[in-house]
């Protein structure tokens, strides 16, 4: 049997195909760094990704450490700013210790995979992120996924698990609807029944608790034994990066067992620090993580009024049901040409199938920018859509 | 039941203590800025981390576009600096098109779970990368390893399967040896058995090929509709982050549906910037490529000659066999204390369990210090490892 190659990815224009007749093509659109839409679209909850503090402390490492961290955290990748970071996540929460990754994705498989595997299990809520979803995968334990937001289901799977060691695993605020998950509850389950708690932040930390420490350490479980939070640098820090909490000897079991940690080049410098500066802005300015919220509630309560299908924010992003794929696609682009880039989210980064717009704040947005994104918002809605 | 959550995490400790007795712990060790060892540990090749056109570059993108990216790649995470870095990318070394991740590690798992699944099988040298490795256990293929650099093995098991599609992945320059796959020969088995290849470049762009194109574009297969090249924006660019090189049908098959591209959040702007510069001075400084080649080969020779198991370096990386991991650490401890700092891989990090010395070279290494080197690697040698 001989052939050329030209064969060998033709399937892929199939399904090419179909996603172009269910409405699911996805392009990149490169954003100008001038760009005049008012964006509602990005994670930078707290505005400081353009904070002159803190691009300017970017700016600074990128000179005195170079522009790459040149290796493994193990080997040449962990600069002294890397461990400064670590301590200052650490303390700012209240947790034992910190672990900082090249990414939030890196920082949940490690997690997931180095404190689980074969012949543990796992319990997770339906509507996890991605990258937990792709840690239990790799894990090689037994995954049981449960209703969504759902402790007494979770206890259920725990209870009747067949295995000493398991997690549970959850989102603090889940990223497509906002909301926040049972975060007591859940932590009660796993207390009861001798299981780890894993707890993404990704979307609480910054924005939730007393001075945007999170959703993790509002509920007062950041210093339980049991208890480990992954987070973003990419979201409120408007850097780069993920990062681990938890008891000291998870964190260095972390580090000696962890795969996306161990065979991954460091963070860069300038990410490291301009995740650093900007945690020291925030605990100067910690009205920033009230200012979020306070815009979140104001944009589901307008929207409401005006008879759209609003989730509940909890924290920065409220979600906008859409009849179809299509109408939230058209949506969003009739908001971009008016001037305002939201989200559409849409199968398969839903989990309900349902798409949406996705509205995520920030803080340093103007009241004038409030009223007329909700303008923009509302007079473009489509039928069906209120 | 009732329990605290006390007690969840203490099989940790025991691990902890199995890792001790055997020689593994592992250790961070932070470096400052102004540290005067010699770096033979990182993966910095062309010596460009630090060169003030590079690390200028990605101070003046902080500064201009701001800490972070914001957002997924299909949000608000693609800059126009993004769009220019894949497009030179991609014109560099011969491919249609190109795609940046956060990380290698992410491009990794990206191409891998993107171009296969259940019902599809891969074929994997035994002695891929991590990442690779666990891109495989996530997508669900029918696996075969099969040999170290067996094209022969390699076909059989490409032969033998039975799905209809199959890839067939590899590193080019294999992370720990140094050495190079055998890339013509696995392309030739690919092509007659209508299997994708995907190759991890991370080693061999910047380094092998006409001024540093890389290991695949070195073999003639860049442009090849069934081959598939990975790499890193952190190794020879001296910056962060991975990158897939391809056919423009499996780029576009990438954004849509790898899962470490959509789920994560875009690069930062600095590292984007640094990586884009960095290969303008690779164009304009074609002979950083020979340079880092011929160190490599004088520091193998020399140790060679000095009675060292040592590696053939096929590009930047030379590996020295250590007769124990408790050898190995005290060889580089005392390398470091005399002011040359040497990476030391022990199990896990090596595939045959043997622990080695890892030298990796730069193209800025002067003479004098290849020759300061040499002396303080010869004399730091324990019993057993000439």
């Amino acid at each position: 049997m001989t052939s050329t190659g030209d064969r060998v990815f033709d399937w892929i224009d199939a399904r090419a195909d179909e996603r172009r007749r269910a409405g699911l093509t996805r392009q990149l659109r490169p954003r100008p760094a001038d760009s005049t839409l008012l964006d509602l679209a990005g994670n930078d909850y707290l505005g400081l990704s353009k904070d002159k503090r803190v691009s300017g402390a970017a700016a600074a490492a990128a000179l005195r450490w170079g522009a790459g961290s040149t290796g493994s955290r193990l080997v040449t990748g962990t600069t002294e700013l890397h461990t400064e970071l670590e301590h200052a996540l650490a303390t700012f929460c209240g947790a034992q210790a910190a672990l900082v990754f090249s990414s939030g994705f890196a920082a949940n498989l490690g997690v997931i995979t180095a404190l689980s595997g074969k012949g543990s299990a796992i319990v997770t809520d339906a509507y996890i992120h991605a990258s937990l979803i792709d840690g239990c995968r790799l894990s090689r334990a037994d995954i049981a996924v449960v209703g969504h937001s759902d402790p007494a289901a979770a206890k259920r799977a725990l209870e009747t698990r067949r295995t000493e060691h398991a997690l549970l695993v959850t989102d603090s605020v889940f990223s497509v609807d906002g909301d926040l998950a049972p975060l007591r509850e859940f932590a009660q389950a796993c207390q009861e029944h001798n299981a780890g708690l894993v707890v993404d932040d990704a979307h609480g930390f910054g924005v939730l608790g007393e001075g945007g420490r999170g959703a993790v350490a509002d509920a007062g479980l950041i210093k339980e034994p049991n208890v480990v939070t992954t987070m973003t640098l990419s979201k409120a820090l408007g850097a780069q990066g993920g990062a681990v909490l938890g008891p000291r000897r998870v964190i260095k079991h972390l580090v000696e067992t962890a795969r996306s940690f161990i065979f991954d080049t460091g963070l860069a410098p300038a990410s490291a620090a301009a995740a650093l500066t900007a945690l020291n802005v925030l605990k100067e300015e910690p009205e920033r993580a009230e200012r979020v919220r306070a815009v979140a509630m104001t944009f589901a309560t307008q929207l409401k009024a005006a008879g759209c299908q609003v989730s509940k924010p909890d924290a920065a992003v409220i979600a906008v049901r859409a009849p179809s794929p299509e109408a939230a696609v058209t949506w969003a682009d009739e908001c971009r040409t008016a001037g305002v880039w939201v989200g559409c989210f849409r199968p398969p980064s839903v989990p309900d199938k349902v798409s949406r717009l996705r509205i995520t704040v920030r803080a340093d947005l103007t009241d004038a920018e409030v009223d007329r994104a909700l303008d923009v918002i509302t007079r473009c809605a489509p039928p069906g859509a209120s």
